[in-house]
């Protein structure tokens, strides 16, 4: 019953002392006084604390099977971003950057042949995308899987506007071919607002932060004997590119998605001429 | 897009700089550097992340109107404890000691007269629990509330058992005579485990951590004028009193429940004899 203000941290770790799990005792211990030592420095008040609780609550109720509302604030605080810098490092040299997940991959992609539109080209600016899954030394890796999924022109996902599209729109599973070889048509995305209509979005109004991300199009590639990767593929030029709300964009992993004018390359693609088009090659490590 | 494991702290503080709010900034800004030290000193993997992104999210689905899981898991991490001495060291010496609110209190306690009893007496020891709620000089407070809350002989709340008693068992309302006195009749509460349904009990399984609390009985004492004043009455001897499950246990709130053998005060108690008295003063700090 040792219990002060100097014993109130103490007490705690010892208390997570025999966890039999090693990484899960070190995690608690490190988190007791981590968190301990956010308390102790910012002193509050019971009231205040209780907003905190509160908090977290309504961002627990906020989550469904079409919204993660905890990874979103773990997005705004920089720490899904940190956590995906610190996984990076320990890759191997040569592979494409990585970055956050982001909270649409929350339907299955459906699986399109290669050369397939994964929404109409008739509403934005008709882009093909094309690139290639290799090896870190450059080797193409046929039967790659990559799974794309992406915003429209207006910054939306599918799962935003079930009333309008079909789920599945934006999204695509793609083979590569025996070249390694990827390639679909879409439209170029719209950079767009993460959701604000959640607690997250409460936090961002009170600190004057903006919700907006550049535009991009994601990507999860995966091939056997191979690391999978999580990725995007980001517009050169698009607003926000240097003030990305969950700070993911990195400098390697910008694109240029620029105009291309040949009458007979449109019609092979089946995209009208002019139409951008974008190159996103992807290299992954071989598993050790 | 500074974007380095360097930087992925400081490009979130930086994006935080601009909190209107001074109270909100330096706790937002102090949230993420100890958050962001704490991720770095455990190194997680992004499925690692994951685990804890959907505890959180568990945590959140746990809570109702009935149920405040977030508060518990602050609760088992000394936290709430924690925020409790941080705030008591800057109360008035000579206040009683406070402690943590607990769960329970999710539903209002019923007014009562003095001298009632807020649980049968006919299960369990029956008690007679007396005190006066006094300035901390020692002069009586007239007219003061004191909310009663308390576990029955087999460590429930009404809320728990709501299918054999109704709510509001076990809890009492009552206004101070012109002594500052108030005195009801109850049993001796008995230790119990903390709600282990959730991801708290996941976590205390996971830590080999037992779940139990000493026997005690909840106040909230208030007087205009005074600081408002949230403690417990812990019942010596009782299991646990050393090892209490969410550290809130202090030496000067545990208090003798002792046999009385006397049957005139015992008929004016309206009372079996013999039963348990406990007595509990509680010293408000006026507001300056």
């Amino acid at each position: 019953m040792d219990n002060s203000l100097d014993q109130a941290t103490d007490i705690v770790v010892e208390a997570f002392a025999n966890t039999p799990n090693l990484r899960l005792r070190e995690t608690l211990i490190s988190l007791t006084r981590h968190l301990h030592d956010w308390v102790r420095e910012i002193d509050p008040t019971m009231d205040e604390w209780k907003v905190a609780i509160d908090y977290l609550t309504r961002t627990g109720h906020m989550c469904d099977d079409k919204r993660q509302e905890f990874m979103l604030l773990s997005d705004v605080f920089g720490v899904t971003n940190l956590v995906d810098q610190l996984e990076s490092r320990k890759a191997n040299d040569g592979a494409t950057e990585t970055t956050v997940l982001g909270p649409f991959h929350m339907v299955q992609s459906p699986r399109r042949d290669l050369g397939a539109a994964i929404m109409s080209p008739k509403v934005g600016d008709p882009c093909w995308v094309a690139g290639r899954v290799l090896n870190i030394d450059g080797t193409p890796i046929p039967g790659a899987t990559i799974d794309v999924w992406q915003a429209d022109d207006q910054g939306f996902y599918d799962v935003q506007i079930l009333d309008e599209v079909d789920v599945g729109v934006g999204r695509g599973l793609f083979t590569a071919d025996e070249q390694g070889s990827f390639y679909f048509r879409t439209v170029v995305p719209a950079p767009y607002p993460i959701p604000t209509d959640g607690p997250v979005g409460e936090l961002l109004m009170a600190t004057n932060r903006h919700p907006n991300r550049p535009a991009h199009v994601h990507f999860i590639a995966e091939a056997q004997g191979y690391h999978s990767l999580t990725t995007h593929m980001f517009v050169e030029g698009s607003d926000w590119i240097e003030a990305d709300a969950v700070f993911a964009t990195k400098r390697s992993l910008v694109v240029p998605f620029s105009w291309v004018d040949d009458r007979t390359s449109a019609a092979e693609k089946g995209l009208p001429n002019p139409h951008r088009e974008a190159r996103f090659d992807i290299h992954l490590a071989r598993m050790s």
